[in-house]
């Protein structure tokens, strides 16, 4: 079963390309009135989350549309909590929350201690077969989960926060507890990761969402080692991981088994490069903000980035999803630069 | 007029001390029952911030209870929008939000052309001369502003956010309106600051809360440059920039005018020292978080911190403002152990 186009993949590896292939994190969604248009017909986001079909039909979508060189799963990184025993709600307003957090030990020893993640996570199995299915080869799908320090924040805090201050509370007051819920997180992760292989995922990426609110220190302590540990669990498989903010511990996130790594707009191509040297694929890292220019500007934005790669072991995308707002247009601007261009 | 205790201006100076000294940004209200007290008494917070009695009054407490080298005016950053012509509420739950935002030329061109500072934020300025009374020059006084880009992204957004896209996306879309608004921001900061000075202020800091969502260009071309004009406006004066989260740009932070610089807790000692060697005071950066464990905890974290100091040019604080659910007793913890540090 070979790919038509197979790029994404073959950036992973490390491997002479034509061009540098090209996709947006949040590709599925959002922005597109098709998206909107299916979704209007059903109901909220965990509904549609959680219907295959409709997974399928959005997460193929940009490769219609926008001609994306990869497709990734329409799916949300919290229904590995959900699954390990903390059901969450999503609000259109407020965003995600739980309804119980993680805290104490006790509140731990509620949680689901052996799940069948294939069970509990059917469904999101059975849109990556239907997907790739639907797909037919024309481009690699990749499957996805956050990064054990993001999730661990999501059940300790049930919700969002500027400061995560509970969630760091606990690395310093109850540093045992952290490494047992960061560990349950990892296991079920792996599992998870596993399945969406055999379900169809060609590819995998990790996405840290809140790596930047710690410390070098703590990061490396409650972050990178379970990353790690998720990652030698994966070799051989191109796994990107995305450790959002994170700039202070780019030096030890280089050092990761993992064949390539998402950078924010806020992190510099030339240094990550002299980090990680040939040993592993950069991915990023237009500020997903550029796509409000015109044409023109986000034309030469494009190119002035893909300029600065002093190498060509690259994938190109943005330095973040890509914001609800964005007009689709600008996106094509953005992926045509990016096809058209000339090594 | 000399200072009883002038620790604080002498490590500015990057004069020898007898040990290093010690306060914390938000010390001023919020973590202290005796703030509360008097706070219940009256209305909501922009109400105490405009009341000098009570602002004096907050702004000395820490000296007394805590025991802190330095007083810190309690006001709030976005005094400066307001008095450009943009009124904020601050509610409880959401945090501050402006009924009207700036996103066009237009909007712009209802803002106050000219304002009187002296007039407009009067009550800060009485407030200091009160607090510089009352504090019987025991420590020193520092007054203070948020940078431009901060107050900027509050004048755009109307509101914190997550992603702060619509400040950002003027920076792309519309980067002349952006350097107008700016630059006005700064003028009236100088202002501002100028006053405070004269009121009684000793010292000056810029907050530069959402520093860390610029990429290192943007913050250098829409940030930094703003922080270099207004410090330059303040040669001899002992101003400290603290551009929280921008991890990214230290290199260029380290090349400011100004006499220090604050870090966050993810940004490194070590190394920023080695980007100012010896020409600037550093101020930082214990995790607040750190102060939720116990005596002992707290004592080894923040030993551990004065170890790692290669320079005697620090003052120590945290790394951001004191969580507001913070046991003052273990702030007392955290001070004490600093003050018995012997170099």
């Amino acid at each position: 079963m070979s790919l038509k186009n197979d790029l994404y993949l073959r950036a992973h590896k490390g491997e002479k390309l034509e061009r540098y292939p090209v996709w947006l994190m949040r590709q599925a969604g959002r922005i597109l009135p098709e998206y909107r248009a299916v979704r209007s017909k059903m109901g909220g986001f965990k509904e549609l989350v959680e219907t295959p079909e409709f997974a399928a039909e959005v997460t193929i979508q940009p490769v219609d549309i926008l001609d994306v060189d990869a497709a990734i799963i329409f799916s949300d990184i919290l229904v590995v909590p959900e699954a390990m025993g903390l059901p969450y709600q999503m609000s259109e307003q407020r965003g995600p929350w739980f309804e119980n957090t993680i805290r104490t030990e006790e509140q731990f020893a509620l949680l689901d201690k052996k799940i069948d993640v294939h069970e509990r996570l059917s469904y999101v199995f059975e849109a990556l077969k239907l997907t790739k299915k639907e797909l037919k080869d024309r481009v690699p799908l990749i499957g996805f989960a956050g990064a054990p320090w993001t999730i661990f924040c999501y059940m300790v805090e049930g919700k969002g926060s500027k400061t995560f201050s509970e969630s760091r509370k606990l690395l310093y007051t109850k540093p045992d507890l952290a490494h047992e819920l960061l560990n349950r997180i990892s296991d079920v992760t792996i599992d998870y990761l596993k399945g969406q292989l055999e379900a169809g995922a060609d590819a995998l990426q990790l996405f840290d969402s809140w790596a930047g609110i710690l410390g070098r220190e703590q990061y490396a302590k409650f972050g990178i080692s379970y990353i790690k540990k998720i990652a030698e669990a994966f070799e051989g498989v191109p796994l990107t991981v995305f450790s959002k903010g994170a700039v202070a511990s780019l030096e030890d996130i280089a050092k990761l088994p993992c064949s390539a790594l998402g950078l924010d707009w806020s992190m510099d191509i030339r240094t990550t490069r002299e980090l990680v040297a040939e040993t592993k694929t950069l991915q990023g890292n237009l500020d997903p903000c550029v796509l409000y220019g015109t044409a023109e500007f986000i034309q030469k934005a494009t190119i002035n980035m893909l300029k600065s790669f002093e190498s060509h072991r690259h994938i190109v995308n943005l330095g973040h999803g890509v914001y609800p707002d964005i007009d689709p247009e600008k996106v094509k601007v953005f992926i045509k630069t990016v096809k058209n261009y000339e090594f």
